[in-house]
């Protein structure tokens, strides 16, 4: 898988990345271990500070991790981690060591504990900015501490979700619907 | 202008339409006025009760309508309407008639007073159903009451806005800096 050069993106100009919709991973890490899981829906909510909204199911098992470190890595995958993205969403972080399972590499994060994942085209570090809206609906508001975005290319294929096992993806469409559990649809 | 045919959508479906993040169009009416604004910040929240989240800055003249009026439409344009989601991101709703203007249909909903946008692809009657964010965040958390969606195309080209005057549009770029005020960039 490739791992991209990357450099440092004023946090102010994250929106680029997460404004259109893409997929995202999220890593983090409690206790220990370390976790990834896969969100499509987070929105951009300010630029200064650098605010981002996150729905985390309570099923998954990041939801208590981040809401314990208060802390997680927003990580941006290309289409060439289609599969990836497909099995860490599809499993569970109680069960494996999704880093492991699924050759990515973790990399040291410079203001949290959670670890980056190399292989994606941005990471970006954050903190829980405000947890106010977690207990009634799972909306944790992260605050972007730093961010490393790769240096090309410009524009690279993302991927956004439709539901029912469809990402829509710079204008072509990849089912993986036959990849996902039946529940997970 | 194409104008859709169009179908009942469960609302516990909607997130086809907005979890890929493609740029929205929210209608609203106030005091025998209506409005539109382009819209790239929203995030799905839950599918039952079906929620979407909306950072609608302070500055938008649809603001104060949709707090005052707690109701919007969210619609759905494809690229198709480019010109009108640039044109509209870019005037101000206290100066001119947006729908007039850029030669919009508005169409009476059925459960909100804001009409919907009849030549876009999925238009979603909204409530405000929670306002505990406005305040502090201007996060509006709507509940989508009825929605109505294009019978085809299957997955029509949608906007997703980067800043900078650059929407990714199904593995195209389309720029339309030129046609942005500089400090809407």
């Amino acid at each position: 898988m490739r791992q991209y050069d990357k450099i440092d993106l004023p946090v102010a100009e994250v929106r680029r990345y997460l404004e259109p919709g893409p997929i995202v991973l999220v890593s983090s890490a409690w206790n220990g271990k370390t976790n990834i899981m896969t969100l499509g829906w987070q929105t951009v909510m300010e630029f200064v500070p650098s605010l981002v909204g996150c729905m985390i199911a309570g099923g998954n098992h990041s939801f208590e991790m981040i809401r314990q470190s208060r802390e997680c890595v927003i990580n941006v995958p290309t289409t060439e981690l289609t599969d990836q993205v497909v099995g860490i969403g599809n499993t569970s972080g109680a069960e494996i060591d999704k880093f492991a399972h699924f050759g990515l590499t973790p990399e040291p994060a410079r203001r949290v504990k959670a670890p980056l994942i190399k292989e994606c085209y941005a990471n970006l570090e954050c903190r829980l900015e405000d947890d106010g809206m977690v207990d009634k609906y799972n909306f944790f508001i992260f605050k972007v501490l730093t961010a490393q975005v790769a240096k090309s290319p410009k524009h690279p294929e993302t991927l956004h979700y439709t539901g029912d096992g469809v990402f829509m993806v710079s204008g072509k469409i990849i089912s993986r619907r036959g990849q996902f559990r039946p529940e997970m649809l």
